[in-house]
């Protein structure tokens, strides 16, 4: 076996369809041609910052020490915000400063904002992609060795952007309508349970094969959180429920 | 040029908008850093066997001695159904044993069911996502170099799961709608033939353009298999049969 | 950090969905172990020359050099067309003479016809899929280092297939709905401009924020062209236009 290479995941909104990947890929093989890209999605709804979040948090703790993960999800492209990267336990996230990050940033220990055109793919940025022009060559730089701290300013971590939701609410609607809840597994341990979504009573704990068809369930899936799901549809269509619409959970005193 | 890296095939029914395959590449390259992984499809029917089968047995055979493919369409995770790993002569195969590799078990010259959990990702398996905690790590493991007989018991090759399909049926519908049948080319070589499906009776070894707009035709496909398209539409829709609908071969007597 | 791997790029109309994309990553591990493979794209629409050139023309510029083409989008397979591979300053092309490399021909320095069997998958070809017989074996072996000339007979790149297009018109569409034409940003430089399209006029140089929704604007995208898109809908749905129809520029004489 040949040594381990550096390894780069890239997440978007761009879709598969149109040659905005194929650019991104060119753009790292010729900054760092020795490290290994993989995709985490590109089919993320358009300009949606919690589905990149939730991927984000569920992929990222499955990647070995030291990968680089580059998000471009980035409606905000050519206003204000700030482009950075930031240093976790597990690696380093480099993507627009919006908030796709906030299930990290409490173990943030560096943080930096790109700010360094020699970094970037040419001295200059286009208006709208952003991820050709900085993120992917700084995602590769950093890939192939550069330290997170020549890449730009040192930013405090404190004034970094984070998602603003509900207490508990959905963060994130699968390709099959589930809804995926931001209740944690321990936090409906011990008790009988319901939720309360779309105005509708759903039991917890109940498996597919408990209810009949078309009829919604409540468990806690492989990712570990409370996902509303209907035997056989889409959850989504029945409750008429989107990405961060509020969820609430019901605990029973037995 | 390097040293070839060793290879493992996924296949999957997961799909490309959600976190889950970006899951699977994540725990490979935990486990087996210097592995190169090559997708097969993730966009299969949802819990479609014949639909995993048939991307099985049309790809596999293209693929360097050594590969590992790992497949995780299953339908059956959570009960009993075992965990396997068969020797073939091209490579080996790691997934759930419902069938997916009934195209090469007559080929297997050595079978595992999977019950070490030192091999797993953690000591213990979740309820639903066998692919991420079991066959991910397994068969990064063996395109690390861990030879079959570590990861698992031996098992009878004659106990394995074989799919059950009518003799001749439809085996796969591709994105256009084309019915991917069972009959293979040497069985319409040598005379005129039809087929019948769906209550129509369809000229064989017709092409695209010997046939109006409209029309449905059957011709032996790149893959070796009978195939019935209709030219400019979709022959599924027309004739309204499904993954495993009969089909039956007429040969003229001329 | 090993040394660079040799690159491929794959371009197709064969969709995710199926087996074929697969088969020619098998094809090309079996010939060259130790290429790295990139997928430009696999969802172009079927049969679409004009998507498939608005793509290699996209994104191979950001390829580092020597990097090997091959794209798969081939209608006329089966028929007369040769099948080529084009030396150009960035790499090589491998793929049919139908027009997809138009964008390029300027720059090709030697051209052959892939018309050595030696080099093929098998002495001989299928009917319908020369991206397994010939262009993805052909494309691993430029890859791995066999000279453009010996793969087969040079010819005159003036005899190379071009596109016929209308002087300014839609050469792609994206997965929003958004026109991308043939207009370069440097022709809508120093002047107010307007672009008629589907009868109608739209003012270029707008902003999505500057018109109201479902109203539609031009500006010169990321790729240096100028794209026609509507405010939250699908400029393609509302101006009724296909790849290829005719766009009118108006220059104003201020």
């Amino acid at each position: 076996m040949s040594p381990a290479p550096h390894l780069l995941t890239l997440l978007s909104d761009f879709g598969l369809q149109d040659p905005y990947v194929g650019v991104l890929k060119g753009v790292i093989a010729t900054v760092a041609p020795a490290v290994t890209v993989i995709d985490l999605s590109h089919e993320l709804p358009p300009h949606n910052l919690l589905a990149a979040h939730f991927c984000l948090r569920s992929a990222i703790p499955y990647f070995p020490p030291g990968t680089v993960h580059v998000a471009v999800v980035d409606p905000g492209v050519g206003s204000g915000r700030r482009a950075i990267a930031l240093q976790i336990e597990s690696g380093v996230l480099v993507g627009p400063d919006n908030g796709i990050f906030s299930a990290f940033l409490e173990q943030v220990s560096a943080a930096v904002a790109l700010d360094r055109p020699e970094f970037w793919r040419t001295g200059s940025l286009s208006a709208t992609f952003h991820g050709r022009d900085l993120f992917a060559p700084v995602g590769a730089h950093l890939a192939a060795g550069v330290p997170l701290a020549e890449l730009g300013t040192a930013i405090d971590p404190a004034s970094l952007m984070r998602l603003e939701l509900p207490p508990s609410c959905v963060q994130h609607i699968d390709r099959f309508g589930n809804l995926i809840t931001t209740l944690a597994s321990h936090e409906v341990a011990g008790h009988p349970w319901f939720v309360c979504a779309g105005g509708k009573v759903i039991p917890g704990g109940t498996t597919y094969s408990s209810v009949p068809e078309g009829h919604l369930l409540a468990l806690v899936g492989s990712h570990g959180f409370v996902e509303i799901a209907c035997n056989g549809s889409s959850a989504q269509q029945q409750l008429g429920l989107s990405w961060g619409d509020p969820i609430t959970l019901k605990l029973s005193q037995t």
